[in-house]
């Protein structure tokens, strides 16, 4: 039997993963019990506040994850090119290894709203939020001022958003190398 | 009384509505009819095939809208810039318009998939492969080639996809200048 953590932490992953592919209003508490192996008593033990918790927690943990890749990303980077290269990549190649089945872990808790809830749309406004301000972080690091930096890594995070709509559509890569020509061409003018 | 087109095209005109604001799964029949005031009787009459016909229905619309304005935008143009600040200032100037709660009307297909009706999948396939050809030829008119207006218009596709998602979470323009600045920026380099 997993110890407490791990049953939650599982039942997190199976929602985010499930978010990314179906969206929020689809994914059904018993899709996450079936997926993480979880007891069904476990759900109001680990989240009293039932989907709605647990949608918020997968939003934020999909963003958290988010955001490691690009600390990971730039630490392997000496410039603001090889930080976009290596996120829209990992994008592309993420999309690729789900043989395009799954997107983003926050933008289902946009297009499905409103939301009852402020913490629904709260918890994707913060989750964007601290990707766009970490990619702009390092673009800072990397020697871009500080304005033109928000801005480059506002087009990063909306390229890459874009990118995994309709790539997935398209079942192509296309939307990826398309995106991160546009992005290398932007730094190119500010840097 | 409205005639019998009007009644079709004003429920296909409120799921068109209704899933741009809350996405597929959230947009009931019920609401459809009551934003609509078509009556109850009139759904299986206009769409046999239910719910999934007159999403994929107003899916459709959506994208020819889009279509019509490429189309429209680029005969007001004088080069491919001009048409990207066209196009995308519209999505920036209609989600301002919408006060952030308007988005695609075809991403929440992508998202909110698999499907079990292939119809919806390649109505979303379908109109974005619609959107992109558009833009690419309208491109290659301004005297960009081929492959170089085919890689543009995906950015611009893709830019515009993910605007719509991330300006709405932060409900905040500043998206939409940081796509249009990074899409110019790429024009510029395959001019």
């Amino acid at each position: 039997m997993p110890r407490r953590s791990d049953a939650r932490q599982k039942m997190i992953d199976a929602a985010r993963g499930l978010i990314r592919e179906r969206g929020l209003n689809a994914t059904a508490i018993s899709d996450v019990l079936e997926r993480s192996g979880a007891p069904k008593g476990s759900v109001y033990f680990h989240f009293p506040g039932g989907k709605a918790q647990l949608a918020v927690e997968a939003a934020a943990s999909h963003a958290h994850q988010q955001v490691r890749m690009i600390d990971e990303f730039a630490a392997e980077s000496s410039s603001a090119a090889e930080l976009i290269g290596w996120y829209v990549d990992a994008g592309r190649d993420g999309m690729l290894a789900s043989d395009f089945s799954r997107g983003c872990g926050l933008a289902p808790l946009v297009t499905e709203g409103p939301h009852d809830l402020e913490e629904v749309a709260g918890t994707s406004r913060r989750g964007f939020t601290e990707m766009v301000d970490r990619v702009a972080f390092h673009f800072v690091a990397f020697g871009i001022d500080r304005a033109a930096a928000r801005s480059l890594a506002d087009a990063v995070v909306a390229g890459v958003e874009g990118a995994m709509i309709t790539a997935r559509a398209f079942r192509s890569t296309s939307p990826w190398d398309a995106v991160k020509a546009a992005l290398l061409a932007y730094e190119k003018t500010i840097r």
